[in-house]
């Protein structure tokens, strides 16, 4: 293979309670990369996708994670390849952007050194970049991925296990018109915690999981609970507890932060719900002084593509 | 009816680590509660079922969890019931006594009523014992009202979700010959845990509920790990180290403390396997002084029945 153009979905990272691992992969919007073999060593960045985004090869997402897999792939030093990215994601939305465009690199990479990397280096080489620019968590790598609800066990070895979605669960995703950068996010969650809470975080983590085998969106929803990132991090996000409030009155199951934001997420139960759901958001938003992108969408079962 | 008969059976609470969240009713040994209708008002203690019990009903577990009942029943002060309990599990020996002495309660006061109680208002009138006995939690009593593993997603309101268990899976417990005050066992409870300990802790929750519904046994004994409550409990176990990797050595899927100990259980996947787990631990507690006693079981998927 001379070329690829690998397609990698977005994905809300957290899920609520399941901060760094629990993962989404959201349809719709994602990440491209279009790869091409070239002569030479190295990972050369052509189109960085953004005007804030590096080219410098060993700072962009994409290019450190394409890297690693060639690492991986036993081909450090024996291959070259460049890289373009077509970002479809937003920069520091809490909707899984650098996660994305890293296993977009990843998986362009395999495909072109004929596929030698399976899954668990796929994940390994993504949060080689991950860590790099975003953190060291793979909540959005594995969904982003295998597509669907990830949870990740164990990061070291890695171990990720792939959880069924409720059928019919729609979700709302809306972005305010500023940014959060993910350090900043990451920057206020607190080193310790209440056991207490701990634990009431743990059971809502294995309700969701049960409502996912059980196919209940609504008690998939109502799961949704986190006392440990979203206390700290909502005080960073203006609007965002009016626009919660909104969601939950207007008949979201749950509701919480994309990521470490300032993309919030709402579950529903239909389109209609999830549309009704989104308007109220955004009015809410609105009468808070920010405007807002509003998708409603579901969930996407295929993660990572060749297109 | 005039007099009814109660079985519940054990459970092991936690069910590593799965601390105040997670219980799984075990086959075999458990408490009966025999009560009888009598003139008069509230709960008599006939028979507190061992020595160390006490009479007074308003400290023993199953005479606090029928007048709890009772009152739920709307029969405060217009109904007497005499209680005798047959104790089947050890005392202060980590598998759910005092839990099921007042489910036994409970479902006993529920029989004589006529039924008038659901499922969550067993779960209340029990929960009104064991936090005057043992703690304010659920984690022995729904396995053993309801039978099988069940998470406690909350407690303020009560909602608890039954999650299946893997096919073929059997149950090593073993109880060395000394005791554990369940208080003893809480009181070394840190208050705070590291966010990190936090996540990975619930990681493995959710991997053991999603493990239940895949029917894979070995993942579900694999995510046994806790590192909240066992690594400050077993400093109180003497000879619980060496047992613990006796019973992985032998091939136990998972090992932990059950409760708040002193019982150890281990998880296997057949008849044979558990036997020879049990022999290795009991060698494991001789070679550091101490008689256990061993038990190989499996799942109780009933909970409490009428006898």
């Amino acid at each position: 293979m001379k070329t690829t153009r690998v397609f990698v979905p977005g994905s809300i990272g957290n899920v609520g309670p399941g901060l760094d691992i629990l993962g989404l992969a959201v349809r719709g919007a994602g990440d491209t990369v279009v790869a091409e073999r070239r002569r030479g060593r190295g990972v050369l960045v052509a189109d960085a996708g953004h005007p804030n985004l590096p080219t410098d090869p060993h700072r962009h997402a994409s290019a450190i994670a394409a890297q690693a897999a060639l690492d991986l792939g036993g081909r450090r030093g024996r291959f070259a390849m460049t890289i373009s990215l077509i970002k479809g994601l937003p920069l520091s939305g809490g909707q899984g952007g650098s996660a994305a465009s890293a296993v977009a690199g990843a998986v362009a990479a395999n495909v072109l050194m004929g596929r030698p990397l399976g899954t668990p280096e796929l994940l390994s080489a993504a949060l080689a970049a991950e860590a790099t620019v975003a953190g060291r968590h793979l909540d959005n790598i594995a969904p982003s991925l295998l597509g669907g609800l990830v949870l990740i066990r164990s990061l070291d070895p890695i171990d990720v296990i792939s959880i069924p979605t409720p059928r019919g669960l729609w979700i709302v995703l809306a972005k305010p018109a500023y940014e959060l950068e993910t350090r900043r996010g990451r920057s206020v969650l607190p080193r310790l915690v209440r056991r207490t809470d701990a634990l009431h975080q743990a059971a809502q983590i294995a309700a969701m999981v049960a409502a996912g085998f059980a196919n209940d969106a609504a008690r998939f929803g109502q799961a949704v609970e986190d006392r440990i990132a979203e206390p700290v991090r909502a005080p960073l996000l203006p609007g965002f507890a009016q626009a919660k409030r909104a969601a939950l009155h207007a008949g979201a199951f749950g509701c919480s932060i994309s990521g470490s934001g300032p993309t919030l997420f709402a579950l529903a139960g239909s389109r209609a719900s999830a549309t009704a759901i989104g308007a109220a958001v955004s009015r809410a938003y609105a009468r808070a002084g920010h405007r807002s992108t509003i998708r409603v969408t579901t969930v996407d079962h295929v993660g990572a593509r060749i297109r």
